[in-house]
């Protein structure tokens, strides 16, 4: 028995396994759409009964899913407390807590049902990739983040002296104009707020100037140490080369 | 005759061939104008009927192109059913159609009309690279597209919860804040939604400075193989130094 | 007199070309930020007597410059028609052009008053580099030129078939959605136009997704064939390495 | 003591100096958050008086530390004069002058507190590669903001044509179509101002096409330089191999 569940939780290049595979991520891409359509508002009352059904289901199968794995695990503790442990434990928890407490008031805790995406990474080929490169690149990112943010905070300031006065709902507080900084240099540019003044835009000017190289730093990094983890391949043939 | 016509659609170097091939691509532009001018509200009814002969001229063209293109082909099915033999076909497919059914219920299929464009890239060496670089770079697109789309609900699911109650029209469902995520991670920010909470806000900049980078690879990809792509004399030089 | 003038208005190391090197240039902004403050609407009639002032002092010493250089070329017709040879006739002529035709009917004439900045493409090092790289990358601009086009072209008609009906005054022809697939596949995002629909919402999705990349090279070519422009000295360091 | 005082404020390994750096660093932050804070409107009287106070005890301590800088610095005039010298000067300065002058006039003078800020490049490794690397790039980073410089006036100056007869409110000379042209080429696009001529829409067209690839290799240059100034290891790694 349990080897015949560690050959299908487990992932190895056998048939069982694969198959089970494909049915939990149908099911944990099939549970989101149903998670989405359950935010629209004015649905029918049968619908709700179908979608709380469906739930029902996946829950109960990721459920078996979770424990089958610490069944099998070598270390049970280990398994309940690693990443992907925690992650299969949020993503069936607000199932059952909606028993116990009313979830309306409790929205946020819905929301943990996200939590089954991240089930995905332990599939995905991509994610595992994504996940390599932020660590390969974890110090850069930390380093050129606090720049960034220094930088967000400065422009916020210095907008909030030239436009204060000029617009006080939109630049009220040195908090409110880091709401603008942010849209600005990321070059978003929703238009809610912009400078008026013929200062604030001369200092906008320079700040996105000097900002855009800075802001496309940190993302920069990560595009590259991405692009470095998807590709070992390339080390390999070189090395074949030599 | 048949060795005439060879020579005349086929590319090769020969004087005919090329002007027999400026001539279509002249054609495909020109009708590509055409169909634009046929969108504009308001035209009198002369140019209406001037368009239309326009139009039936280039498919007659078209048309005779296509026929001397299976006449020619060594093997006829396998002409038929290739990129180019589906694309030719489509090209002409809505004027014959538009004489059985009314087009105007079937606006979508008007829309094949622009099938001429691809003829294009058979003369065209650009979109020849293209099609080479993104067979080159297919499973890493493909890996970092699911990374963008989760990363893209994801925003939608957390601008839902945050936003949802402060503006209900906007942000009424997952479906809805699906849009406000795209527009937001590619940085277009046309401004007709945007988070006002300050919860909404906060989050909106954790995923702008995490999304940005994201949302840049599947793009940076294309990019770099299209320039590898359409730089293969490098290597050559490099060849003959060594 | 003709080695005395040689020696002023050619580039070379001397001190008195240097300095009417530095004093050109000094002109050419200073007449140019001139131009824009007649563009202030409001403007006192002592304010625009200086103006014009100014303006007559500078077309006269450019006069004297282009004179002078016509004076000392070698060829002087291979100088008249060189690329700085028309940029300075075409930098003096709007001012002779106003005593015989009313400018103010002619304003794009006016306009040309700015081919003044392209002097300082003779004496500006960056624009040097920045004309070789142009050169370098001109094929592969052009080829990709051609795809951006494209690509635009195509959005431009899909939201035309998606909005049309919905907002037919922002897309009431494919030449207006044209407006707005530059402004979106650019990331501008201005937000006069924008898809309100549920079919032209994905279907922005699906063009931003795949132009993104595509209007990106581009741009990336040009950024890096000037880089590599600028930075011919890393080629040399490896010449004597080797 | 002055061996006392020169362990505590001079970066070594010790573990008192690390608590030191790391208790201004906290200081720092936390006067810049009081800063912020004091922006706010609607502050009730209490909060205001809490705010003073956590000025001036942060204050007192920033010249505690300039002062003891002084005291162990070899050459003292060197210290004074060094752009670390003048941050903590100026850092202090606002406190110190806020008795004599009335500040609430003088508002820009209260907005030199953030050169605390700066403090913390002291101790901010990032913040000295980011000052490495503008060195590294200095010369080519303006070279290339000249031609950014010339391209956004060139914008400005075209639109200005276009667009002041239709929308002279926005378009009122080349100054405030330089505020378009920045947002515009910055791919901002906040929506504020935008052509809504056929001629400024087709120049607008011309300009991006242009104008974003030439706007971003100012920036490029700064990313890059930045990224080669933070992996010095990687050339060490290479030197090893070899």
């Amino acid at each position: 028995m349990k080897t015949y569940l560690k050959d299908l939780v487990e992932i190895n290049g056998t048939k069982k396994s694969r198959r089970f595979a494909y049915f939990i991520q149908f099911l944990i891409i099939f549970s989101v759409i149903t998670f989405s359509i359950e935010t629209l508002p004015d649905l029918k009352p049968q619908t709700r009964v179908v979608l709380k059904a469906i739930e029902a289901f996946s829950v109960i199968i990721f459920t078996f899913e979770y424990l089958a794995r610490i069944y099998v695990a070598d270390s049970k503790p280990k398994f309940v407390f690693s990443f992907f442990g925690i992650v299969d434990f949020l993503a069936i928890l607000p199932f059952y807590l909606s028993f116990g407490i009313d979830l309306r008031s409790l929205r946020l805790l819905r929301m943990f049902r996200l939590f089954r995406l991240f089930k995905l990474v332990r599939y995905n080929k991509a994610m595992h990739h994504f996940a390599n490169a932020m660590k390969l690149a974890k110090e850069q990112i930390i380093l050129f983040m606090i720049i960034t943010l220094m930088l967000i905070y400065f422009a916020a300031v210095g907008i909030y002296y030239f436009e204060n006065e000029a617009q006080p709902e939109h630049f009220s507080s040195i908090f409110s104009s880091l709401w603008w900084s942010i849209v600005t240099l990321t070059t978003v540019g929703y238009g809610d707020v912009y400078p008026i003044t013929v200062g604030g835009r001369i200092f906008t000017f320079f700040i996105l100037m000097i900002g855009l190289g800075i802001v496309a730093i940190p993302t920069g990094i990560i595009s590259s140490s991405l692009t470095k983890a998807v590709e070992p391949h390339d080390d390999e043939k070189e090395d074949k080369l030599k």
